[in-house]
């Protein structure tokens, strides 16, 4: 405004490689934008935002000018050192000469049942060069080389050992054929003759307490070539978290001992998976594991023993990136490895995937996520605000403490629903039933409460306090014993052939456990100012979420008082959770911010806590209300 | 100069941290000089020349400026997204408040025969702190709980798993007394309960062809603690690095035994040591390797085939940082490793520690330095510029393909003198000569030279032309043969029990070796435009250098004409070299600098270097200039 004529448009000119195409633009226009007018295709997810890291160029011509925050945050210290810079964050310079990586063309958007729509952004890329072959004038090692050879494809690259063992094999072959470098984030990880790029795998892991998954998945189409589940070989030293943490702390050589048996499990998995599959080791090329926050401790081998006394203070929570060698897989010792960051002790990594794959980071509504296990993970999410819990449910689900209790195998009662003419049951195989297993319990229990059997503070009425309108087909199946009674499922008498009862301890057992996680729930409501009705979903998570019945849930008051269609199973959103930060970096973005945003309430520390819980109790919202 | 009083003195007020001493100074003053004009001591090595990385500070109180490309160089992306920046490089502003770093008093400057003067600076940092315990209300886990503790202390820090496992033992002791914390780099390598901050070791090593050598030292006060040096394992497999080369290439385990086999040979050194010196494995938190580029390819178990064969281009020739569980060191899994960088095939990173410990980079003579062996690496300073060469000098100065040639052991001859009444001889041990080695190989020849039965040319003069005062009693012991004739130093006649002689064929072998190097010699200083009689200094590294007599290098030709007194040796100057880069990392940087000026010259593209090389055949420079 005081000098020089600023009212007259002022030019600058540059020119953007390898199109070698001159721009002209206004004084002051990003680069981005500069190159967008003038029809150069610039990669960009978040239109110039600084977000997406996308639209790197490498500068020429002039010094880069100092990297900025945004520069800072999504290059590496190469890529900066060697005069990359985000497009969007700096103007187009007179003189200019700007090298963009080609813009990747084989993005793919693909949608299965599961996964829904996604578009394939994995850690792993595979980029075909030809380097120069050496000669006594250029007399530049291969990995320089290979560096040169990537710098129009990508920024600088790092390398390990492991990878660069491959490396004399394939350059002997340069000037031959082209050359497939495979980058695991920033570090090149594999190289190989020819063109491979179709030959890119990962694997996903949940590493449950009882049992482990993984899917093998192929990276340049998301789809999963196979899934293996075998149970955690961590078993045979506690059944729970608890024992094992406990056994963990016995002996110094005791976590040690529990890495090796999960390790075991995972590697047979690993070997399972890639002979159903038919892939070849060494084209898988990263690994994602959730898990929860124990079991994400003993995978590496951190001893849990914090996590297992107040105030559940475990080593470290934080995301973690490694290799295949550092774990000691079965894998190309080069290949990746990141695992998923946690909460707290018991709001693992493994509901860290729930939200991932719930998206609910993106929710502007409010939703309840209860992933329904021994430890029961809750997370509420409400307009733009996180809240999460843990709440321990004991084993009831899992039909252990139960005294028919089972797992749902062939034999166990699945359904139940009680009529004039006595129980209905539906068990697993449908085969005659042996035992019950947590659905079936849940269903029982909120049978016996929907007929008045049991009254809604959970006591098994006996036969003098029974309402008049019992039918005598049910009636006659209540055994009074001195211990609060049994309620005969199936079978003539309890402890008879063919027998399957339900006692009065049962009953108490899963009062207790869905009382937890019900606290747990209310607990977050009044965190977020919220009544139940203002819900709009209650996605159950986990494998238990999925055979649980919406309308027992609500008939025992383990879900807060909300319309029934508004409950909804999600399967194993942990697992999909790990699936989706495999294929695409930005949901592995979204769960690291996740983590940072997330408000953990610790239920031991809530005041009042054992009158939030007791009132958790009642097996009915509307005696509640009364 | 157009608005506002510019030329008023205006101010800004700021806070400095820990002292809470408030600041003031003119507007523009950067935080580093603002905080000195106040006497709050901020370190700093460089002067504010943005070099040092030292006066970092933590910026508080308002948004932490873009980093700018010092800023960028020398804080680590942690470090930049936790708000440090470099008080050199940023305005005080009003309000701001300064957290820096406690400035290190321990950093000590010693002084030994060999090292000469060193501030201490190592990579390896011990720090104790005094974490707060978790409880209900403060739920953070170990690890950022120990960043927290750092945080006034230094900079953002990562860690490994291997170093975590440690953590939960020392967290519970929290609240008992401090915890020290070492870090190696910006990498948290253990976790210590009370103060161990002067148990600090680490180990340099030298990996020859021939032999290893390995010391101790002990990183709090510059002390060599043990030195151990072994053959080296891989001598099954050949004796030289072309031998190696090529049964590296014969099979494609045969990389991993070469490698396995020098792991064997460091493992017994690091034993030694610690045995030696009676300290604890825990305690060694760094080791720095240095070796020609064969020996450091098979020490990560890269292939070094492509070093055998023109154009003789390696893998990576980058300085790499890894853990001693990468390399499988018997050391803890998170000590540090250091791989010195390399030049080329043939110029290794054992040139590189000697062009440190010679202080190369800043010399500003013209200094010529020659590491003498099986491949002579020769590297020329002058002004600002170094250029290097290798040249293949054969193992003539190991005493192999010499007919009675032998290693500098007992009954080697190492120092000759001719006399009229025949030849003096010097063996090692005093005892009866059996055979000679290098230094008595070139004391020898240059004995020969000098008295005229060996001509300019190198030819071994037979009776009938020998100049007329020879003296008999040297004349009688030229036996004429059918190749050339043999000298007879020792005994009576070649052959005979006690007899060294010296054949014509081996003073050919010497006078190519002597060429080999010479001729690399002559072409950098025709590329530095040097004349001999400008160099101020010819240094000779290694062991051969430390043995060779200066005069006789001088009369054989080997080394350029100059006054013998410029002629200086420097011993195991790659070793030495190591040893500095271990305790200060200014010579690492030093390093990794010098590998990026240096100016490496190819032997075999220089154009005519068969007439340069024909011209250094010559035994006597004042023949050269007849």
């Amino acid at each position: 405004m005081v000098a020089g004529g600023a009212d007259q448009t002022e030019t600058v000119a540059a020119v953007f490689l390898p199109e070698e195409r001159e721009v002209v633009a206004e004084v002051g226009t990003t680069i981005l934008d500069a190159a967008t007018a003038a029809g150069v295709h610039l990669e960009t997810i978040c239109s110039g935002r600084g977000t997406c890291g996308k639209c790197r160029v490498l500068i020429k011509g002039y010094d880069a000018p100092p990297p900025t925050w945004v520069d800072n945050r999504r290059l590496s210290p190469a890529q900066l050192n060697a005069g990359w810079r985000m497009a969007c964050e700096h103007p187009l310079t007179a003189g200019g000469t700007y090298m963009h990586p080609l813009v990747e063309t084989n993005l793919r958007t693909v949608e299965s049942v599961d996964l829904g729509k996604i578009t394939l952004r994995p850690n792993v890329r595979k980029y075909m060069i030809a380097p120069t072959a050496p000669h006594l004038e250029d007399q530049q090692f291969d990995w320089p080389r290979i560096q040169d050879g990537l710098a129009g494809l990508t920024g600088g690259v790092d390398t390990s050992i492991a990878a660069l063992r491959k490396l004399p094999g394939v350059m002997s072959q340069v000037g031959k054929g082209p050359i497939t470098v495979t980058l695991v984030g920033s570090r090149a990880a594999d190289f190989e003759s020819g063109d491979t790029s179709e030959a890119m795998y990962g694997m996903a892991f949940d590493i449950g307490t009882t049992s482990v998954v993984g899917s093998l998945i192929n990276l340049a189409d998301g789809a999963r070539e196979a899934v293996a589940a075998e149970l955690n070989g961590q078993a045979i030293y506690g059944g729970d978290v608890i024992t094992r943490t406990s056994f963990a702390g016995e002996e110094p050589e005791n976590v040690e001992k529990l890495q090796m048996a999960v390790m075991e499990t995972i590697t047979g998995i690993i070997d399972r998976l890639l002979r159903e599959a038919g892939v070849d080791r060494g084209d898988v090329y990263e690994c994602v594991f959730v898990g929860n926050t124990v079991m994400m401790h003993l995978l590496t081998g951190l001893d849990p023993g914090g996590i297992g006394v107040s105030p559940f203070v475990g080593v470290s929570a934080e995301p973690m990136t490694m290799t295949a060698a550092d774990l000691q897989l079965n894998l190309d010792p080069a290949a990746g490895v990141y695992l998923s960051p946690s909460v707290a002790g018991y709001v693992g990594a493994d509901l860290v995937g729930v939200m991932v794959s719930t998206d609910l980071e993106n929710r502007e509504d409010n939703v309840l996520v209860i992933d329904v296990g021994t430890n029961g993970e809750i997370a509420l999410a409400t307009g733009g605000d996180i809240f999460c819990t843990a709440a321990p449910a004991g084993p009831a689900f899992e039909g252990a403490e139960i005294r028919q209790g089972m797992r749902a195998v062939d034999g166990a009662i699945e359904r139940v629903v009680l009529t004039d003419k006595g129980p209905e049951l539906s068990t697993i195989g449908d085969v005659a039933p042996t035992g019950i297993c947590g659905s079936g319990l849940v269903d029982a229990v909120a049978e016996l409460v929907r007929v008045g059997l049991v009254n809604a503070a959970g006591r098994l009425l006996p036969p003098d306090e029974l309402p008049p309108d019992i039918p005598p087909a049910l009636r006659h199946r209540l055994i009074p014993d001195d211990e609060g009674g049994d309620f005969l499922l199936a079978g003539k008498a309890p402890g008879s052939p063919g027998a399957v009862s339900l006692h009065a301890q049962d009953i108490r057992q899963l009062q207790l456990a869905k009382a937890s996680i019900r606290a747990g729930v209310d607990v977050l409501l009044d965190r977020a100012g919220l009544r139940p009705e203002e819900l709009s979903e209650v996605l159950l998570a986990g494998a238990f979420g999925t055979y649980l019945d919406p309308g027992a849930l609500l008939a025992i008051g383990m879900v807060p008082p909300v319309a029934v269609e508004r409950i909804r199973a999600v399967g194993n959103a942990a697992g999909l959770g790990a699936r989706m930060m495999l294929l695409s970096l930005e949901h592995r973005v979204a769960a690291e911010l996740l983590v940072g945003r997330v408000d953990y309430v610790e239920l031991s520390a809530v005041p009042d806590f054992q009158w939030i819980f007791a009132g958790a109790m009642t097996f009915s919202d509307e005696v509640e209300s009364q």
